[in-house]
């Protein structure tokens, strides 16, 4: 195989550790480019950018080796990446590592996991990384083994139309991983509550705050895996349609 | 039944036509609270706000009616329109009327889908409208029926676990629409292009912009039922695993 593009995002910002260490393990692999946002972007989902223009900005630039930063959205950085910066089509795109879990409801408000989608929606093999770490400061060292494994086997194998990679670490030790599982989205949510507080003139403010509660134990879901000391693999896809609900909605006087 | 508590949002902001019409309709229907964004927050998708406090203004008060603007994203503003606002749980959340499409791969994209979305991820009945008209001066006035219609089916049907609902309606005389169509998402999606520009300073930025291409023609998707002027109804879950590539992935020499 020639050598991949490999292009690549994630939504805790440019500098977060979590990207230079993809950044490291891509540089290996391929020709690399990177394009992510200038700030931590966290819970931006698949926001985009519509209401004002989008910059770019040169941060470094080596053979086979090329990096902007993006003044949008996790999803608008891919789209500028794919579209402005990488001339040929990316052969695969990466994102993350996100610092902290996006599995379960997680990939719902994940920037991370949205630019991965975004990618697949436009026909590239994409995979989006995780490290169940929330911390800046988070130890990504025991990850390369891992990461590498399964960006090896997308370009190997690649993936079923319409399909991308949620893929998350366990934040434990290297040789205390256990091994892969390829698995479901479990059904977990957050229990959101809001911590109300008063301004000094007096008036209410809200921060979002809350705890996440896994109804869903079942052994063939991410959330089973994970709290076991296996990476999760999940294939996730954008179409949105509940298929099981199509035959009784039919059913109704409408 | 008992009188229904329904809460309301959008992402176009509490001034729009959309939401307007809505509520009117609502509040033939039952208690009718309302919190929705300051301003315009399309694209937004499920983008919550962490980073910053949220705050609540009250904008009117009636008998069983109480309308809130918030600072945040369609999904904050859900939020905090069930914990905050709503002191027992909603027995329904409406969301629009969207100024818009969400069908097909809109859907991803959209502030108004996600606040549903999350309603339900939380197990409230849940329904999105959008008409297919992204003017502000959208003609709402022949979607009272519809609208009715599916709100009444909903609370007196319930809906599947973990499921609400999609609704589009093409921008025709009421006459026009030949009935409501259940039916799964189609697979289109976005050619984005960028318009790139230089400011005052000889620096580049970009707009993002593009066409939606329908490369599905398939006669149960939403796509298909707008273009023939039924209103698409699909039922949409927050499960994204692809199930059906769970198996062949799990083939991958991992």
């Amino acid at each position: 195989m020639k050598q991949p593009t490999i292009l690549i995002t994630n939504d805790d910002g440019i500098f977060a550790p979590g990207i230079r260490k993809l950044i490291e393990i891509a540089r290996t692999m391929g020709k690399v480019v990177v394009v992510a946002p200038d700030s931590a972007m966290s819970g931006m989902s698949h926001a985009i950018t519509v209401k004002d223009p989008l910059r770019l900005r040169k941060i470094a630039e080596e053979e086979n080796y090329i990096e902007y930063s993006c003044s949008g959205t996790p999803v608008d950085s891919m789209k500028l990446g794919e579209k402005i910066v990488v001339t040929d089509k990316p052969d695969i795109v990466l994102s993350g590592i996100n610092h902290g879990s996006n599995a379960s409801v997680n990939i719902v408000y994940s920037g991370t996991m949205a630019a991965a989608m975004e990618a697949n929606i436009d026909g590239i093999p994409a995979i989006g990384f995780s490290l169940l770490d929330y911390s800046h400061d988070a130890d990504f060292s025991g990850v390369d083994d891992v990461v590498r494994t399964i960006i090896l086997n997308v370009l190997e194998n690649g993936l079923p139309e319409g399909v991308c990679l949620n893929v998350n670490i366990p934040a434990v030790k290297k040789e205390e991983i256990k091994g892969i599982k390829v698995c479901r989205q479990s059904k977990g949510r957050w229990e959101e509550e809001f911590d109300a507080r008063k301004d000094p003139h007096d008036r209410d403010y809200y921060w979002l705050t809350g705890y996440f509660k896994n109804g869903d134990t079942d052994k063939d879901t991410d959330s089973w895996a994970l709290a076991n000391n296996y990476v999760s693999v999940v294939p996730v896809h954008f179409d949105l349609t509940a298929h099981k609900a199509i035959s009784s909605i039919k059913k109704w006087k409408m």
